[in-house]
């Protein structure tokens, strides 16, 4: 028996979700087990489909259940028959901001063997971590409309930053950048035009920087920023940065390590007043689901997110080296199922 | 004697500006004098000199005499002297807003010769237009500072859309589309999370879009369109934002086409109230300042874009068949100054 189970929420969702974390959990399981914790899931039905049978995105005691957890796995909502946007906040974003996901983690890494669309471009090239923020800024879902549908309307968006909010963020961040071997973290904003957002910004990461001496600070415009991630992506260690940039500048990051079907994400209550939840970067991809064509390893990669956040970081680097060894044997217009995927890295990770 | 004289109000700016100024306008006095246009210019000292004597950014007496101009071009302003923003917003932007600028026309096509940092792209796979929003949006300066210094601080930001704002832009777009073999028009926006904005982009370009059925519309978020600008930049033709999101994707656009060297931009006032205004996208650049090692080419190219508004298309076509013959002879590494740059340049055009 294992020393320690980990009670696992489980939200398959919608599309492609429900295959990519079927494949997930296979690999997540004995990943575990290798390491003496045992894996305890409990699948929710939340997404498109719920969404049509009761008009619900996240009942409430469906979120009390959740919250009972020590963590979410998270596959993928939005659905072509629900509105836009519907599914994202009264779900996803739900999630994010009622457990106070402030941390968005995003590792952009180029793996041995894959390909980037940037022509020369090596693994040591691309190594960076993301430290997104989670519950606030252009998220807020603050603004209103005047004078709908006449010439004269009026629509505003807020971008809401506190100090308490930006403040925990980029001491997070001070901390990972602390940990790895650059120590050196950037922030990404726009403070030449977005003035008010970006002192406060600023002045943080100056005065938590003080806590961190040994930690190299620079600075970078969002647009410099989206360059450079495509033309000098070595400049970046940790990158620290809003809701929004880091919603813009991890898919950039995507791209540039190979496609959104390789990217992890972490949504990170540290805390640990809430259950974290882990999900791909991808999303639900409609257009391809059901046929076992979708890269499960985007969700494998997040299990991994969720083992370090379980503090059992050997679990982690474990699925970690078998997703890298999978990689290094790929070739391309290869077309291995998405189970057989999962298969063959459960099996790496068994060895 | 030239049959026409266009009034050209010239902004040499900081840093590398007057360096690549002084080629934009060698290379553009060549191409209109073949298309019987005389270019007569007045210079302003705008920029860091002015603020460090004076404090002031933009007199309200130049800027006066600007409007009695034509046109103005720009070379760059930001100094490293100057805090972040004060140049950028007290002369860059507030002349994009009092002028009335609200089309900021960003081309990004892959020059024949040019190598992209995208392995395989091609000239046939970037060739876009970007029609960024220049009056409103993110960049209203709306927001404020509650408990400045405290744990308790909030700093907002507040993008301000307008129907008016977001209706003539977006036509402007369209029409821009109707006049390219494509035909396609991308809107690029976060309407899942930016509600209140992105409906009212989202219904403004249906219903402009109404007007041109011969135009293709096509949706894209904006994560996922600054991804697409990386591994599917063929996706787009012409694409039409905000302010803050055209800033990020066009960097990008820069980025995938050979870098902010050969990116250029008009501010325009398509009805011709105000001066429009032409400059690279690039900076200012002071690490390289005064030695003669800018690129000129965006500055030459945002020429092109002056000549097409002043309505000598010939001349534009001239201009840029120059610059795509010298893109072709540049090898790597190659280190022509700019100067000869300027001079090599304004010799095709006389050829
Ligand atoms: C689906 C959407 C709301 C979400 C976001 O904007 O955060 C997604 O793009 C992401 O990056 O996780
Ligand atoms: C300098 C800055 C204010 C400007 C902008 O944000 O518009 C620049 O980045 C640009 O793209 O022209």
């Amino acid at each position: 028996m294992a020393a320690r189970t980990v009670k696992l929420a489980v939200i398959p969702g919608d599309g492609i979700g429900p295959e990519v974390v079927a494949e997930g959990l296979k690999v997540l399981e004995v990943a575990a087990a290798r390491h003496d914790l045992a894996v305890e899931t409990t699948e929710y039905e939340l997404g498109a489909r719920l969404w049509h049978r009761t008009g619900e995105t996240l009942p409430d005691s469906v979120a009390a259940e959740l919250a009972g957890h020590e963590a979410v796995y998270l596959g993928a909502v939005g659905d072509p028959t629900v509105p836009s946007g519907v599914l994202e906040r009264g779900l996803l974003l739900r999630l994010r901001f009622d457990f106070d996901h402030y941390v968005n983690l995003r590792p952009v890494r180029l793996y041995p063997g894959v390909e980037s669309p940037l022509a020369g471009a090596t693994p040591e090239d691309i190594d960076m971590l993301v430290v997104r923020e989670g519950t606030e800024g252009p998220y807020a879902g603050a603004g209103g409309v005047l004078r709908k549908g006449t010439p004269h309307e009026v629509a505003t968006q807020d971008s809401v930053n506190t100090r308490f909010g930006v403040e925990r963020l980029v001491r997070f961040a001070f901390a990972k950048a602390a940990e790895r071997p650059r120590k050196k973290l950037t922030l990404v904003h726009k403070d030449n035009v977005l003035t008010f957002a970006g002192e406060l910004w600023q002045r943080v990461v100056r005065e938590v920087g003080a806590e961190f001496p040994q930690v190299c600070v620079d600075y970078c415009h969002v647009d410099a920023a989206a360059m450079f991630f495509v033309n000098q992506p070595a400049r970046f260690d940790v990158v620290v940065t809003d809701n929004l940039f880091g919603d813009i500048i991890t898919d950039i990051g995507a791209a540039i390590t190979g496609g959104i079907g390789l990217a992890a994400s972490g949504n990170i209550n540290p805390g640990g007043t809430f259950p974290s939840m882990f999900e791909p970067v991808h999303g639900s991809a409609p257009d391809i689901a059901g046929q076992g064509k979708a890269d499960p390893t985007a969700t494998v990669l997040s299990a991994a997110l969720l083992l370090d956040h379980l503090g059992v970081p050997e679990a982690a680097r474990r699925l970690e080296a078998a997703v890298a060894a999978d990689l290094k044997t790929r070739t391309p217009g290869e077309a291995r199922s998405t189970s057989r995927i999962g298969d063959d890295l459960a099996a790496r990770v068994a060895e």
